[in-house]
């Protein structure tokens, strides 16, 4: 009989085909390898893009210019405008704002045909910095209240350019998935006095079922009740409400890296979206929020029983996931 | 500058380009044309089906034997199971519950060429008096809690079989976007002492810029604030909280496929899911809820931004939209 489990930070039910687990290899390949042509992001089209607003380049080298290794610039054609002070208004019965905000591009290596999970451990920990470096700059922005950190790759994942790049979507409201994971986590603090993700690690490395690796600073998981297969979580593993890796750096780096390289792995480098998750902007460290790292494997197609319901039918039960994951050679 | 929206049923927040809208030939065409081969719902193979639940067949007619219009029967591989009693248990820190559950199969059409939109007009109100009669059948359970009626037409849209079909699951909770929805029109109702649905389509009929057509009884209308381009919605126009077309059955199917018929001419027979959302089994008639069929063609890929916000980009003001629709020669 099949498994329905709720996932305790979403709230959201989840069935889980516990009997004809879906295997890796019975997902249709989706990933398409990089087609070239003129690309923006590539060294060289420095001029293509909109002025940089941070990068990593040799000391003396002037920006917009080749010789960097990271780049972040504004989106060409951005979902939000950082135009205008913010404002709400009815529309008769309903409710609509301006759309203020910053959209932003995080090209991840000059080399075109790079992914994350292939470059060198220093060119991840530049990345992670990047956001860090980039959610404080917005933070002092006091139209914005939160930062979005995301990553399409592949073009079924949603990916319009096929170079490696993350994005970032500075909005003036906090997004109301993240609104429901803190409202639900402030729940059960009041109710055990502890955090709800201090919780999931504990029980996660106490059975082990679930888990898929760690270090010192961090474990990357299954989760209990995940909406599609193979989905993964990394998080730190003292409790810290807002991504800022300072001195850890080098451990997030390292874990994401093995992640990803073993979901490259057992899925044949599949598509897949990356979020972060963290506390709004400018929100006092809080006892109950625990800042992590999604990654969805794109296998399966959202249906009308997802978009009516809000419940998934996920065919591979978390603990075959993370099982093929821990043993992939990497 | 883009425009956000709150959607006031689901409390969803959608970010509208208002300036650069994409008109239907933006999309991709995605529709795949049958491919045939063996067909488990075509006439002559109803052996291959487990038995039917229910069937518009010539009186005198054997069951499980050609000759019918129209069949249910429950999935050959169903998403939960129909034994055994319901019980919640944890396993640790988490929550899960059994399987229990219906999933059938609403077999539209003999003809594997046809779709629902190409149906005779008696043949969609047949589909639709489906519906009501398996939901009246499986209110009778007292396990299950909820009935979701959807359609997934194309492989884009999550159809694993070509030939037209609609689905039911039947649930033993009632689903969380179904929750939403009836919580926000609760509170609604409380403040106001006016259905909420009730007042869209006052207020749409009295605009017009987002109606798609009407008749006596009915009223179809691009939301303010779809998710994604092209979503329509159907909805009574005298309140009733619950799926019950009784009387009217010809009007709705009058309206539903001159509906699908505008969208199949604009964007060119897309893929699409279509779902009703109706009050839970049992409950009492409500004074706030308020029964409709969303449509939602399926023109875009939802990204990380989607998955890890909640939040949604549409490219398509839904005024934009509703003027193709409207304008379209059917």
């Amino acid at each position: 009989m099949p498994e329905l489990r709720r996932d305790p930070v979403s709230g959201r039910w989840v069935i889980i085909s516990v009997e004809r687990g879906k295997r890796p290899s019975d997902f249709p390949v989706r990933y398409h390898t990089k087609r070239g042509g003129f690309c923006a992001f590539c060294e060289g089209n420095e001029y293509t893009t909109p002025p940089e607003v941070y990068a990593i380049r040799p000391d003396g080298s002037r920006p917009n210019t080749p010789g960097w290794t990271l780049r972040v610039v504004p989106n060409k054609f951005p979902a939000l405008s950082m135009d205008g002070e913010t404002w709400r208004v009815a529309e008769g019965i309903y409710d609509k704002m301006n759309g203020v905000g910053a959209h932003e591009v995080i090209i991840e290596t000059p080399d075109h045909n790079m992914t994350l999970s292939d470059l060198p451990l220093k060119g991840v920990e530049d990345v992670l910095v990047a956001f860090y470096k980039r959610i404080s700059e917005l933070e002092k922005d006091e139209r914005l209240k939160y930062v979005l950190i995301f990553k399409n790759e592949g073009d079924a994942a949603g990916a319009s350019l096929e170079h490696s790049h993350s994005q970032l979507i500075a909005l003036p409201i906090v997004p109301r998935i993240v609104e429901q994971e803190i409202e639900n986590a402030r729940r059960y603090f009041e109710y055990k006095e502890r955090c709800i993700f201090c919780d999931i690690i504990h029980q996660e490395l106490l059975t082990k079922t679930r888990l898929i690796s760690e270090n010192e600073d961090f474990v990357s998981i299954a989760p209990f009740a995940p909406p599609s297969p193979f989905e993964t979580m990394i998080l730190p593993k003292r409790h810290e409400s807002s991504y800022r890796p300072d001195s850890k750096i080098s451990l997030l780096a390292e874990i994401l890296q093995r992640t990803l390289k073993q979901i490259d792995r057992v899925l044949d480098k599949p598509p897949y979206n990356m979020m972060i998750h963290t506390a709004p902007l400018r929100m006092e460290k809080s006892e109950y929020y625990h800042w992590h790292i999604e990654i969805k494997p794109r296998l399966t197609t959202m249906a009308g029983f997802e978009w009516g319901s809000g419940f998934y039918i996920n065919p591979t039960p978390p603990e075959d996931a993370a099982r093929f994951l821990r043993e992939a050679e990497i």
